[in-house]
């Protein structure tokens, strides 16, 4: 009998359970999403708007800057007229870097300029500029492996052979030209450095970026030359000949600066519940306006979060974070991750690698959400995107909140291919982005948001006991 | 009998002919010919090497500068290693402008820096720069419409809708904008003038190149703004308020300089027959290094001189005429014209339209070389050459020295289709080379030339009386 009566409500179980388990789940409905996800993709310019508008209207803003403040009210007004609820700004101050006169030129034994852009964090070279001989290093390894104090005097020229990758992960192989060779270069008492840009174009557009100097190292003249002009420079030195260059680089250090984050809300229903947190940046590079990186994350979020009020209240409250000051130190990403660290979130998103078209999805969900990460993968199936055997591990503007909450994160992986061909170039204007595909990431973006907004569920990996 | 003798005759003639009427057009040999075409074609890389070297070890070198006079040292040493007879400069003087700072930013309503280059004979705006109202013209016709003394204190902009076209045929149909745009705005007052971009590229390099203003108009601050900015220039304006730049140019006129026009030949065994010139143009504008404009045209003809001396000595001599000064007003082409009037010529040819693959020929025959056109035709078409109907109009080089003695011409006519996303730009960089499409142009050179350097008939299509 119990075996019956287990088998009996086994069996009723298994009758009830489309209604009962099903009911939760497939609220709203696949066909409700997919109606959704198909307005966005064919339908409408939100977030190319957002694009157009901040590139035009504003243009470079930099971290700190006053183009960055105009930035800020842009996006405040933008937001409100979207109809976001409780649009805002939350300031911080930040030590600002402001770049000056930059210029390159071979003295000897070929006469002829380069281009180049200072890096973030350089030091100055003063107006006179200094003129000294190239130390060639192929790699960041060659100059790890240099003698200490064998560069004194010098200009540290650092090469690399970055190549395109799908998934940007070249990135991180080849960066560290940037990120550390300076601080390297410094320490073995090079005078300056000039690094190959890190980026896989062939345009004489300088990719500058942010380095970092450890403390108690003084921060040396430090610039990124184009790509053509790096590898002009490695065929001068094939020559066999000392290779000398006037390098002047006037960066100043400005001082503790203003910058911002702006928030903005769809509220949910259920107050209770963990709110879901989707960021972009809305600082940029000063050499280009920005398209890529990031209006573009800003428009994708911008009008996929419009698009998800368009169904109707979501449960979850999605809070939209246009972080400020990113590039130049994730200075809005760590005051979000401080200011809001015991207001419970559930689950972060972040757009922030230009706008092609999304390939992939990761998820870091816990083994309770499996229903939800099906129902996503399905709302993303047409549209081109597959799940991958990766971990999500979301980005740096959501990186705080992330590591203070032990949140959950879904990634939606964009096609990074041509992404640095235009990163942190002048190269990164408007016309670099493709409507198509930028449409294809909101469509990707609404499906995934208007699933986890209403999914009452745990989010979080790792439940907090 | 008569008519059997006759027909004995036609018959006889019919039986000789191959011997008589083929000795002397087969000279050289079509397998020989091809031959040579082929060891062009996949074997070495003589050209590739001659714009490697003027990019890396000269650089940008504008005609009348220090840089140019450094690429002609060059190119006699260059020329004398490749063997080539009577190595000599023929210099002359010529009037000199050069750039100096370059800055453009809109100050309202949406201020933001853009992307500019002077053309050359631009006006100065002075150290202080000027902050005036942009008067906008969609195209030059606008501009030419516009009232006199309407642009009073005003930057017109003048944009246009340039298209790439494989004959490059679009850069007469667009180029107006910038031949002479700034003269018809300094005639109906404007303060300076800035233009989109003469090019079809999406890049932040504006496009630089000469424009005239006629005797007795005061030279305006003329610039070109690189295409993304003209574009977001355009954007502004469309939000309907009155939009304000800044613009500092400061070029300078440093009156008379010295330039020259480096030449080298091919010694033909009969020194009697006029000779054949073959020009490319060896300044370049200064923001590129001069890879496609024109490096890879003096690397055609030296590469194509050279295989052809390793067949033996030609009939006729070939010049080489690595012309000076050609971008900033065909100085070179003009004094070789004037140096060289009562020496006797046959024929021109110029490679000065990048390093696309040749894709058709031209001709300027006498109706007497119907049989050396058909040869030079049947050599060609392994290349993927075709002839077209049109008559072939030469170079800017050559354009004196044929208008002077009427000369017979064979253009190899060059895909264009990317030429203008670079033409006058930084970008114009070794890297955009392809060596497979450089040695199908050298191959179809030297297959030209050794037919036309070893026909002993008229080349001339109205021959001297």
């Amino acid at each position: 009998m119990k075996k019956q009566t287990a088998l009996f409500a086994a069996a009723s179980t298994l009758l009830f359970m489309p209604s009962l388990t099903l009911a939760a789940p497939l609220d709203p409905k696949a066909d409700a999403i997919a109606a959704l996800r198909d307005k966005a993709l064919n339908g409408d310019d939100i977030a190319y708007n957002i694009v157009e508008g901040l590139t035009t209207e504003i243009g470079p803003r930099q971290g700190g800057t006053d183009a960055e403040a105009r930035a800020r009210i842009w996006a405040v007004n933008k937001l409100k007229a979207l109809g976001f609820d409780n649009v805002r700004v939350e300031e911080y101050q930040m030590p600002t870097w402001v770049r000056g006169e930059e210029t390159a030129e071979i003295t000897a034994p070929f006469p002829q300029k380069l281009a180049i852009a200072a890096l973030g964090n350089s030091g100055s070279t003063g107006d006179a500029g200094l003129d000294a001989e190239i130390a060639y290093f192929p790699t960041i390894d060659d100059l790890r492996a240099a003698p200490d104090g064998s560069l004194k005097g010098k200009i540290a020229f650092v090469s690399h052979n970055m190549k395109a990758t799908q998934d940007g992960s070249s990135y991180g192989a080849f960066g560290p030209a940037r990120f550390v060779g300076p601080n390297i270069a410094a320490k073995k008492g090079a005078a300056a450095i000039v690094i190959r840009s890190i980026g896989t174009d062939y345009h004489r557009n300088p990719h500058t970026g942010n380095t970092n100097f450890e403390p108690g190292v003084t921060p040396i003249p430090a610039g990124a030359l184009s790509i053509p002009d790096a590898e002009n420079l490695e065929r001068m030195i094939s020559r066999g000949k000392p290779v000398r260059m006037k390098l002047k680089l006037t960066p100043q250090n400005i001082g503790m600066q203003t910058s911002g984050n702006v928030l903005a809300e769809v509220k949910g229903s259920s107050p209770k519940l963990p709110i879901i947190v989707i960021a972009c940046h809305l600082d940029s590079w000063d050499l280009g306006t920005g398209a890529i990186d990031d209006a573009a994350g800003c428009g994708i979020i911008g009008a996929a979060a419009k698009h998800l009020k368009s169904m109707g209240q979501p449960k979850r409250t999605v809070r939209l974070l246009w972080a400020g000051a990113e590039e130049v130190g994730i200075w809005g990403g760590r005051d979000y991750g401080e200011k809001h660290a015991n207001e419970p979130h559930a689950l972060a998103m972040e757009s922030d690698f230009g706008a092609g078209k999304v390939w992939a999805v990761d998820f870091r969900f816990p083994a309770s959400a499996t229903g939800l990460r099906t129902r996503i993968i399905s709302a993303l199936a047409p549209l081109g995107i597959v799940p991958r055997r990766e971990i999500a591990g979301g980005g740096a503007d959501v990186g705080a909140i992330i590591a203070a909450q032990k949140l959950g994160i879904v990634d939606l992986q964009q096609d990074g291919t041509k992404y640095f061909d235009l990163h942190h170039t002048p190269d990164d204007t408007l016309d670099k982005i493709d409507k198509v595909e930028l449409r294809q990431n909101v469509a990707a973006w609404v499906a995934t948001l208007a699933l986890l907004a209403n999914y009452e569920g745990e989010l979080k990996p790792e439940p907090a006991q």
